[in-house]
């Protein structure tokens, strides 16, 4: 692992795929074709793309019941649990619909409404994971949407892993659909005559359905287009090396454009991380993606002192960031962009993958610097209620008409002035 | 107006400008010249585009001075007295930091964290409102943000109108630039020698000012591109139609494609306010305006009840709703979906525009779906924070490392196991 002495200036290596133009006209004629011919398009796409030939979609209860035969018993309990955790943790983040009111009668407020009906993308394949289900589920579900929709192409023998089944089962998804890719998202923002539209997509996937959520946005609202995963840890001689090479490698095996980093004052220290990275490495069963993608995005900057470190992973902007040093805690202020930070040497990146309770899809390539965790503000919208009494109009009502005539507004200004006029 | 008997399903009819491919290229390459050329490119434009010829773009604090002095004295006080509604309204959104905390030691929270930096767009000409610099700049202001940026471009005598220049110091703007277009939005994106970049990029202007924020989005945050206004007021005979439309043309008057509607179970009704529309359209200074707006883009929906008035109204999900009805309130509860909701007669919607105190910023074109109202969550972001004890670890690691291992992440287990073995 490269170990770069920090010069004034740094910027995670990032690797984003934003899509060919082919590919971008392949999204677009299928989300055309979705729009027109709706189910007998879905159909079509299917047999086209993933070799099913399928007259409907929905999952049945059935099939939800077969999951549940099929995985480890002790996954469902492990799987209980880190429900409830998230659910938890995302219960703290429900806000009331709040107002305030004045003496003259004048009531101000904010109302808070979930959204109608949500649609989570769930990808096929090797990357089928039930706790990203969780992940993106349970945050809807608590901020009260009625309709959550899960979509997730079959595999070769027509079916969605078991788990990503029971994991939407044990979440509260209650209409699943064996569809995938573009024309997925194209189903879930336009509807068909199976499914119905819905107001918002989250969820990630290949680049076809990246493409295809950047294309229906505004028409739905959309989660965020993730990048690769990335880690940085900020770590100092307090800390162990082999566990903070476990973190780097732990993050590199995701994805061969992954991106790890340590940010750390000891040239010694980042030494003996580099030697564990090589060892453990070699004992990887995903070795060649961890390889990849530590020689292609990873790094160890040496800074000159802990300040110096803290302004390296405030330039950096990680999705994931680690601090084990000597009071940890005492860094957690200066720390301005991160998605989610670990902190101490107990907060192995992966507790928040599955378990913890905080959510796991991030803000990756810098966009920490403006965006948040996936949480439960996403799934719900803020109306303002304004209600003025008569005596409010008339204390204020001349000063708005004022305003709106140094804007050249005069209908505006009429609006008000009528009122005051009728009464 | 017309009046249109309520079928199954309404919409309101929107008119979007979502750019021509011309248009769109000359956008992208305004924005390649900028990251090249930085401040040369912004003169060179500023010169085709404005016709003003300046070898600096900075704002002087004489500049701000003079502006004081041109502007009506009575406006200063009016202004003042807005922004602190305005701020009073927003600082209630704050939220703090929390965290909460466990018997094994677990502590789990989020942090909120303002933007560092945030540009707000102000269009030139008679788009240049005063009110629009508060909306955009005082909330980020009470989010905490430090450097907040203004830029708007020169007008012909090369200065920006003394009212807008008088809203951004009240807001507490410390950097205005006279720029303005595509090339503003570059600036602020990508940074030049005069203007460093921002995170952020909110406020409204022409089709080349959203193209150019679409496009930068990604790299920088953005608020949303608005479409032209819209109002929907939900109203029986207990309202006065001479009021109801007056706010009806209120919207109007801003925008031939802006969209006004009336929604009510009274057919007598409905001919009053249609007839009292044409009559007061006539004495309007922006009549013509106006006029296209309503004949274009205004309709009254007549419907068989109150309930189905309701039902309409979230259909249609408007950015402005004014409920003007017999238990007005009771109502409140059954809209879904609203920017800004103003109830009863005294609660014109142009209160809201300038003095209220909400924000005038608001979701359109049935976006109100999934989007709020611009607010103090826009101009800060969410760290979560994790942090686990050794007991927690030590209770939990198993189940973790299994969960792991179920998605395939040999090395995710490894990095809690290697922990777990230390100790």
């Amino acid at each position: 692992m490269k170990i770069v002495k920090i010069s004034d200036k740094v910027s995670i290596k990032r690797s984003i795929d934003s899509g060919t133009s082919e590919q971008q006209a392949i999204v677009n004629s299928i989300i055309s074709d979705v729009r027109t011919h709706g189910d007998e398009a879905l159909r079509m796409y299917t047999e086209k793309y993933d070799q099913v030939n399928q007259s409907t979609f929905s999952i049945t209860t059935k099939e939800i019941e077969e999951a549940y035969q099929k995985v480890d018993q002790r996954f469902i309990s492990i799987i209980r649990e880190a429900a409830a955790n998230i659910r938890s943790f995302h219960e703290k983040q429900l806000r009331p619909s709040w107002m305030t009111t004045e003496e003259n009668g004048t009531i101000l407020g904010q109302k808070i409404t979930p959204l109608d009906s949500v649609g989570v993308y769930v990808p096929g394949g090797t990357a089928a994971y039930p706790s990203s289900v969780l992940m993106n589920v349970i945050p809807a579900k608590v901020a009260g949407v009625k309709r959550i929709v899960m979509v997730s192409p079959p595999n070769e023998n027509g079916v969605v892993p078991a788990a990503v089944l029971v994991a939407a089962q044990e979440a509260g998804v209650e209409e699943i659909y064996k569809v995938g890719g573009a024309q997925a998202i194209a189903a879930l923002a336009y509807g068909t005559e199976s499914i119905a539209s819905v107001d918002k997509i989250t969820g990630p996937g290949n680049i076809f359905v990246a493409l295809a959520k950047r294309e229906v946005f505004g028409d739905v609202d959309i989660d965020m287009i993730a990048g690769p995963s990335e880690i940085a840890i900020l770590a100092d001689e307090t800390a162990r090396a082999d566990e903070v090479a476990a973190d780097l490698l732990s993050q590199a095996e995701h994805d061969p454009r992954a991106c790890s980093v340590l940010v750390t004052p000891s040239i010694r220290f980042a030494e003996a991380v580099a030697a564990e990275v090589e060892m453990q490495l070699a004992l990887l069963p995903r070795q060649e993606i961890a390889a990849r993608s530590i020689a292609d995005f990873g790094a160890i900057y040496v800074t000159t002192d802990i300040d110096e470190a803290v302004e390296t992973i405030n330039q950096l902007a990680p999705e994931h960031l680690e601090i084990i040093t000597e009071n940890a805690l005492e860094l957690l202020g200066k720390i301005r962009h991160a998605g989610a930070i670990f902190i101490g040497r107990y907060s192995s990146e992966p507790v928040g993958d599955y378990f913890a309770g905080p959510n796991h899809v991030l803000p990756t390539n810098g966009t920490a610097r403006f965006s948040s965790p996936l949480n439960v503000d996403d799934f719900q919208k803020k109306s303002s209620v304004i209600i003025y009494s008569e005596r409010a109009l008339k204390e204020n009502g001349a000063k708005i008409a004022a305003f709106a005539r140094i804007e050249g507004l005069e209908a505006h200004a009429r609006a008000v002035e009528i009122r005051l006029k009728n009464d």
